[in-house]
């Protein structure tokens, strides 16, 4: 076991800087060796934060991602950058022998995904996605109740991203030109498909055991027409320069997953109308017992022996039932992440390179929930038609070996006093 | 126009019981000429029930609901019988050159749905499914809202029928004998589909002008496994005739819809495991404004120009929007009724029949709405299938006749004082 690894991170975008100055400088078992990003005005910020918070090292910086792969002292890279990158730069990553942590997107073809696997399986490095919303409180508490068996056979999950992020597609840079780069923007443009899926998939995936003992098996995606975009732009920005053209992206993308337990999984994309409050619906149906997420903080569970007739009641549960790596981070002071689940989904991560062990959320993970933005585009594209989900396990998912048992494992739920969440 | 209509009366279950006792007999303009039940116990109570409370006239009493369509006397028959015949009964009766109501459900088969439309198109006699929560508050305000342009294009509804009715499967007799003649049972034990469309569908339908101006194009529909009765079964009732039977209902059943306008909708039945609230998950998406159902009494609403953050604030919008109905409704005492559905879409029905216009809820649109639960089983048997939605209108939908123009109309927002939807 290692005491402190060293790291490179890649991608000083608005996310990768936040997870950077909130959580990842602030673990003392990392040293963040090497920052990387084609903006010089960037990489100058995060230097200038670091030494005003007297960092104890002064990062290398780069625009060459590979310097950081030929350096024999890096244990680990991070790569914070645009959805069509990631999985690249994650394999030669995992080539040069140093565990990859990936943010969360969804792949732009089937490939990368299947490259990824075979990638994992010859060189044996793991990967990770960073899916926070697997550590989310709620999240994990269900977790734990269903592996408590608490709400009997799970029949049935739904998840969504309910999240108008439509005002983010019209920032202005500091010479007050609307943003030409923002990735997202160019994805809803030209692609139609359930392009954020992880946020809800992770966490249910853990739930039913996608991957050990059950699998996903097929999937039909639908779409909405287009108008929220543009409605947008027509109302607020006529100056702007995508006023005219017609987005691709449908409003609301709802994506059906059947399982081989026979559960059915459901998805929703929503990010391009108004709505009222974000939200992602986390919904896990048993025979014994459900939660549900009607907004964010508003969650309600219900056990066999409740009357009915309950309605934002996680509080209560909270007293018996709260995971313990939230317990310990609800005795800490909080980190100025959302919530705990960026500090924790780093440590996980962390905390697997450090001990050398597979990651909680893995090669065939990633792979599995990468894959559902093409396997959505697919099926839209063919109106609306069912498509098989690969098996990227080749037949492993009910045969695998032992999974992460660290205290961030997503499979078991264990407790660990000795290793603190904050080093 | 008629001052006053004479009715038979088909079905006095359970429901058809309280629609007659609280709704029909307190209706000044309406004479119940005949009841009709197989079941001669509960023809003697409903007798006495109306003697008690005065009713002016005795009804006569029959099993036999074809003595009702000899009589030239009567103007409409109601049925509230069981799934498998109310489509019959009305066709029989519509032939009769009486105006037929039926209570909601699904078809068994579509052939039904044809024949349904085909005797309208042949008779011009009217017919309408009494779907109630289409005169539902929130649901009329919304209407009006969308009508009057406030949500901007409609993109997507979503409706469900999230209701746990399983201990409804297990009621004993006064003998103390498991019922056996519960309808639901013997659906549930052998289909598997959206087998109560009608609550979500009917007003998402009317919200997007389906059979005026837009109409449903395809289903595709996914069910989970059937373990909530059978867990229910083994849990509270071992000593139940049906322990040890397969159920093919699944326990949650998605149908998604797509529309000639682009728009998609999605329904959830939901009806056979533990839950902790009922709701009909009313929600109707548009460019400009929403309004989505959390829990049967917690509707938010937004509007352009409101801050996001906004959670449960109907009774806002009751000041502005309550729709002419509701606000009518709310001036008067109740009447017992589900908040006055019950009420108003009986009202709906009888001033169609006095006045001899053709019902807010039509042949169209009760075949349509009634076609979901065959259509969704062919796509569930079909593996998800993809199926086209006939359309019943035969191409009129872009090129329909006038619209129900009453005060009940769920095609125009029509205010009329002058007759009190209580007569």
């Amino acid at each position: 076991m290692k005491e402190k690894i060293k790291v490179g991170y890649v991608g000083l975008g608005r996310r990768g800087t936040g997870m950077l100055q909130n959580c990842l400088s602030e673990m003392t078992d990392v040293e963040v060796k090497y920052i990387c990003d084609l903006n010089e005005k960037k990489i100058e910020k995060t230097l200038k934060y670091l030494a005003e918070k007297n960092y104890p090292t002064t990062p290398i910086a780069t625009s060459d991602y590979k310097e950081i792969l030929d350096d024999d002292e890096i244990d680990a890279v991070f790569y914070m950058t645009g959805w069509n990158s990631r999985v690249k730069y994650a394999i030669e990553t995992m080539k040069a022998g140093k565990y990859a942590a990936i943010e969360v997107g969804c792949a732009l073809d089937l490939q990368e995904c299947y490259d990824l696997v075979k990638t994992y399986e010859e060189t044996k490095v793991p990967v990770m996605m960073l899916e926070n919303c697997c550590y989310g409180r709620d999240e994990m508490m269900t977790l734990r109740m269903v592996k408590e068996g608490l709400f009997g056979e799970i029949i049935q999950c739904n998840g969504a991203y309910h999240h108008d992020i439509t005002v983010g597609f019209f920032r202005k840079d500091e010479d007050g030109n609307y943003e030409k780069d923002h990735y997202r923007v160019w994805e809803y443009l030209n692609r139609n498909c359930e392009n954020y899926p992880t946020h809800e998939l992770g966490p249910i995936s853990k739930v039913l055991g996608i991957n050990r003992g059950n699998r996903m098996l097929s999937l039909t995606a639908f779409s909405s027409k287009a108008r929220g975009i543009e409605h947008y732009i027509e109302t607020y920005h006529p100056d702007h320069y995508l006023k005219g053209k017609k987005f691709n992206q449908g409003d609301i993308v709802t994506t059906m997953i059947t399982c081989a337990g026979g559960e059915l999984i459901r998805l929703t994309l929503d990010t391009t109308l108004i709505r009222p409050f974000y939200s992602r619906e986390f919904t896990v149906r048993g025979t014994k017992g459900m939660c549900e997420e009607s907004k964010q903080n508003v969650h309600t569970y219900i056990l066999e022996g409740m009357e009915e007739g309950v309605f934002d009641n996680r509080e209560e549960f909270y007293a018996k039932y709260d995971h313990p790596l939230h317990k310990e981070y609800a005795e800490m002071q909080a980190m100025g992440d959302h919530g705990g689940i960026d500090w924790l989904v780093l440590r996980a991560f962390v905390e697997s390179v450090k001990n050398g062990t597979n990651t909680p959320i893995d090669a065939y993970d990633t792979a599995a929930w990468l894959a559902i933005g093409p396997l959505s585009e697919m099926s839209i594209s063919g109106g609306n038609v069912s498509v098989a989900i690969p098996d990227f396990t080749n037949g492993k998912w009910f045969r695998r070996e032992e999974p992460n048992m660290s205290k961030y494992s997503l499979d078991v739920v264990v407790e660990d006093p000795t290793t603190p969440i904050k080093p």
